[in-house]
């Protein structure tokens, strides 16, 4: 369940919390690291697993791996484009293909020909088809004594025009990826597919057995996994990189990676970072997930249908929720704290030894300065985190921006994303204006707590009324939920928005200037940090050598690792279950809800074969985002597919640890089985590797 | 469900969010007002309802009403010493005597015989005597110039004196209550009760039939109701004066009474301090208890057995969470502070104009600038919300306090309180490890969000551990979770406390001094606002005449109102439900949880009148501790028993309406009926009332 959704939930979270820079940690141990295709940790896998990776072996693994646009990850298992991703990662597209009549999410989906696959309007699949070092280029347009808000629009600028002047030379995706917060600026290529057609999907108790109660937990026995295909006018697309199929690898102790897009990890911060982190951001961050998961309960009390609408939302909420709990946990042992300061203060004490590096200790100051501003900032929002209400935002902002340079313009209005932000903006999905109108009522709740009730922002959102009644009224009013009514909207441009009576459209061009504000203040210290992180990356460098990895991004990792189990409580946790565990699994849980099996495999019981392995656990390093990315052998064969982390894996974020952190995968061949026995898939399972 | 929960909750979040003062609200409308029983609202009772209550009249109602000193209201309702109250009054009470073979919360209970009824054991019941004015005598001890904190001592100590003076003198507990935030201070004589006994209670399905999902809600069909009996001597109590039933009673248009114990409102805050509520007290209120009601969802996810130990505790937050939220949308709502400041304003324009009352205005400031030194020590908490740290607190803290005379110490520690303290800590009941566990790691985790992770009081509580490691270990150390293990460490005194190696002694007693600094200075803070509350009270007084009634303060009060349904979203809702209406209710739900009816009612179904009244709604004026609270006729006779408002009825903490807010009821007849034909409990219904 967790990784994807916790990645998705980590990008719309970013916009307070700020996607904070990224850079090396000092030194790697054990199987820690999610490392670029292009700077692959050779040394380390060559003397603790005698492995060395030949460069055909890189590009096919690189080739293989998908990426979802939407937060997740996938490869590419046959020649005529099927593609296997994690059903959590699906369950936002199975969701928003059901109905009141047709639930995918809860009840599968099998498609038994090509014609009966159904087109996900607004999935968008990324492969990535290169990597350039443009590091220099972006750097040429900072001039040394430039303000951090004109040193921040230049930066964005210079970025800006090498990815149109990549796009326009190759028509691929281009986006340029800061590394090591700030230290190295990539270059990556991608092809797109946009014609992403679901192909088959288990149910919801199935993918998900033991719901939020077992999320995080080991032993486990998901079959969380999603068949797409994707099409290129209006054929199956043909795929020269795809993964072979090894339903008897991942054996314990095995020697195993896993290809995907980690969203976010934060080790590079510096330990006043960490501290603002523990006791001012993830501390709001829950807050906030805790508010939204009792509104959507609250909100599926009221029918069976209100259920199916709010769930997609309330287990990507219960899940971050239960990251987030789990981080923080992490980084409020003082042991952490106390060991990353110690670390620091030995880099102190190297760097100080040399006077070309000495200067370097000041950007940690400069970090631990930045951190107050960060709260004024986070204290302080002007966004309201509804479907329309971000739909509204999204079009009201473009209508400015478009008058602009695409290099001036605010980042995701660039003319290189544009493709992709009207694949998202003006796709038909589903909009529940009940749902929507329980969501709108608690954001402009939340808009007067966290801005009291006399700030004139608030003032003129609520207009007078109370948060219900204005969230009534301008539901009721708004047209935004048709993906026609905001296509004609943005073709209006600056003066339909100026002249819209649209009440949506109107409370969010009030909140405008607002919005801006914050904005570019809140740009102006993530440059700062950027420049202070680019030192910091120097810093460590220099002490660490060349065993360095920058944090995750949200960009294709290859991380490796053992398959091994660990202890936990004083008990040994075997690497594998089995398909048959499943049933035992129930019955221990008394076959209650979320325990309960879906009919199809008591069904199919009497045929499977119960010793086929279902889940295992690696050493892998892994985080949200990581869903769905292949776990790769030796050969570079497919033996199995990320799901998730154990518990002990969560405070990942901020540090890597072998002792008990586990990356959660279903293994390949109870896939296989599953899709044979159980799921009359057959016929996809013979397609699969060839 | 909401009331007595409420009110239990208000009680423990009152040591955080502060016992606000209470002073009258400007004027009275329609029926609003929870009256003191020595000023009852004669004139306009006579006006409306051509109603005269006599004496004997006032006095028969006053002292057939109980006080659950757990937090909920009662009523006598035999002369052998049955006592009604609410079944979620009682659930405190039937969860402790339940074990994991006898759930009485879950599954009722029946006592056939007086032998079968079974001792609550640390439940004490209070029955109002006597009031007396002591406002004379309490204001002596304050000098024109002393400092506040020596202001606060020196009430605390005369108020203290009053109350020994009078246990002394009759025996008969004593509280000394503060009455119009300071405008008045009454002496209060109680006869105790502490051998109460279970007699019957219905199963939660029925009495909180709808659940979490109804709870507030209207129309209504729950039981909300359970028997208990109080002994003296071990017999049977003889009582004098208990409610006749008239099951006839409570027709659409009736004048009703509610005699019960309203818990707190805050009617009389200034424009000022309901924005600090608004703004930063009710939010974080709402932060902590979304964060409690996870908690204990997560717990139970581990078993039943771990549902059944969290369920007391989940339902009282969730009926919180729901009641705060409706509470902070009614003040959110800015047409309220709007008229607010109006009504304000028009109070300063009479003030003005009167040279003896003009420096009165003065007192608005005062509040105004204290609303920020509340918010410093909000802030900071240093108390640990868990049973057992509860337990530690008071001890750790009674040991110092006991070496001062009764009238120095901290208030609940004086002399006249300490049989009841007694009865609160050393009665045995059950205490469940990992809850306490969980619970206390999540208490350390928010007091290190609180106050950050480099506070010295985090790293004392802390000891270098994580918070779950930390509280794994206390819990697994202590001896509190005993009775007598508690109560001999009491016995110890402070070389007892000193001395104890129990780590969560040891624990709390690091607390303390902090404790104390915060405590002091809130305390200081109240008698500031005390003062100032009792100058607004004057003015109020001199504006509005005597149509004034204090604040609800947790004593008995008396509201009335009319029998009454209301509009809701252009719908009628008529003041009745039936039984019958139980049924149908069920089968609109599809008979899914919560609205799944016990199989003692199916069982009946066939037996019963389906056109009984069952729950039915007035416009008294209630609060949460009014829950169990008996409903009067004209005749002083029972109709029904208080168990909820409605949603529209939340906000009547800061202001009464009585367009849609309404009382909810379970009306006797259906009580009566249930109690024959479902619950084979006849041998009661037949001795209620006689």
């Amino acid at each position: 369940m967790s990784l994807s959704k916790l990645k998705r939930l980590t990008i719309a979270l970013a916009i307070a919390s700020n996607l904070l820079p990224m850079a090396p940690s000092n030194r790697t141990l054990a199987d820690e690291g999610m490392w670029l295709f292009n700077a692959l940790p050779k040394k380390q896998l060559a003397s603790k697993y005698q492995f060395e990776p030949s460069q055909s072996w890189v590009d096919h693994v690189m080739l293989s791996s998908v990426r979802f646009n939407s937060g997740g990850s996938a490869s590419f298992v046959s020649s005529n484009g099927l593609v296997l991703t994690n059903h959590h990662v699906a369950a936002d597209t199975l969701f928003k293909l059901s109905t009141a009549e047709h639930n995918y999410n809860e009840d599968g989906f099998l498609a038994k020909t090509f014609e009966e696959e159904i087109p996900a309007t607004d999935l968008e699949l990324n492969q990535l088809i290169s990597i350039e070092d443009v590091t220099a280029k972006v750097n040429e347009a900072i001039k040394p004594d430039m303000p951090p808000a004109d040193a921040f629009k230049a930066r964005q600028a210079a970025m800006a025009q090498i990815e149109k002047d990549s796009l326009d030379k190759t028509g691929l995706r281009s986006d340029v990826v800061t590394l090591y917060g700030g230290g190295r600026y990539h270059l990556y290529r991608y092809k797109k597919y946009t014609d992403v057609r679901l192909v088959w999907a288990p149910e919801a108790a199935s993918a998900f057995f033991g719901g939020d109660a077992d999320n995080f937990e080991y032993p486990r026995y998901c079959l969380d996994v999603t068949l797409f295909r994707v099409y290129e006018d209006g054929k199956p697309a043909k795929i020269d990189h795809y993964l072979k199929m090894d339903p008897n690898g991942a054996k314990d102790g095995d020697l195993v990676f896993v290809s995907g897009n980690p969203g976010r990890t934060r080790r590079i911060l510096t330990s006043d970072a960490v501290e603002f982190q523990r006791d001012t951001a993830l501390p709001r961050t829950l807050n906030l997930l805790r508010r939204k998961e009792i509104a959507l309960q609250q909100y599926g009390l009221e029918g069976p249908e209100q259920t199916r609408r709010g769930r997609d939302d309330l287990f990507g909420v219960q899940n971050s929720r239960k990251a987030y709990t789990g981080m923080l946990a992490g980084i409020q042992d003082p042991l952490f704290i106390e060991s990353k300061r110690k670390n620091e203060q030995d880099i102190f004490n190297t760097l100080k030894a040399d006077p070309k590096l000495a200067n370097l200790v000041g950007a940690w100051d400069t970090i631990r300065d930045l951190q107050n501003k960060r709260r004024e900032m986070l204290l302080k929002p002007a966004s309201l985190r509804t479907q329309l209400a971000g739909f509204a935002e999204k079009i009201v902002l473009m209508a400015s921006e478009d008058a602009k340079p695409s290099a001036q313009r605010l980042r995701e209005f660039r003319d290189s994303a544009r493709q992709s932000l009207e694949q998202e903006l003006f796709s038909e999905v589903p909009v529940y204006e009940d749902l929507e109108r329980t969501l709108l009522a608690d954001e402009l709740s939340r808009l007067a707590e966290d801005r009291g009730g006399n700030d004139p922002l608030v003032k003129t959102a609520l207009a007078g009324k109370s948060p219900r009644n204005r969230a009534a009224e301008i539901i009721a009013g708004t047209k935004l939920a048709s993906a026609q009514a905001r296509k004609e909207l943005a073709q209006k441009g600056l003066d339909g928005i100026k002249n819209s009576t649209d009440p949506l459209v109107a409370l969010i061009r009030d909140i405008e200037p607002e919005y801006r504000k914050i904005r570019e203040a809140t740009e102006a210290i993530d440059e700062q940090e950027r420049q202070a992180y680019a030192k910091v990356t120097e810093a460590k460098f220099a002490v660490g050598g060349d065993s360095v990895y920058p944090d995750a991004t949200f960009t294709l990792r290859l991380s490796y690792g053992a398959v091994s189990g660990y202890e936990s409580k004083g008990k040994q946790i075997p690497s594998h279950t089995k398909l048959g565990g499943a049933f035992e699994h129930e019955k221990v849980h008394l076959q209650k809800d979320p325990w309960v099996l879906p009919k199809s495999w008591h069904a199919a019981k009497e045929k499977l074969n119960p010793d086929i392995p279902f889940n295992f656990v690696s050493t892998c390093d892994i985080i949200g985002g990581n869903s769905g990315s292949p776990v790769v052998s030796r050969d570079g064969a497919m033996v199995g597919i990320i799901f998730d982390g154990n518990i002990e894996s969560l405070p990942g974020d901020f540090y890597y640890s072998d002792k008990q952190a586990r990356s959660v995968s279903v293994h390949i061949a109870g896939v296989l089985e599953a899709m044979r026995k159980i799921y009359n898939a057959g016929h996809l399972a013979d397609q699969m590797g060839k």
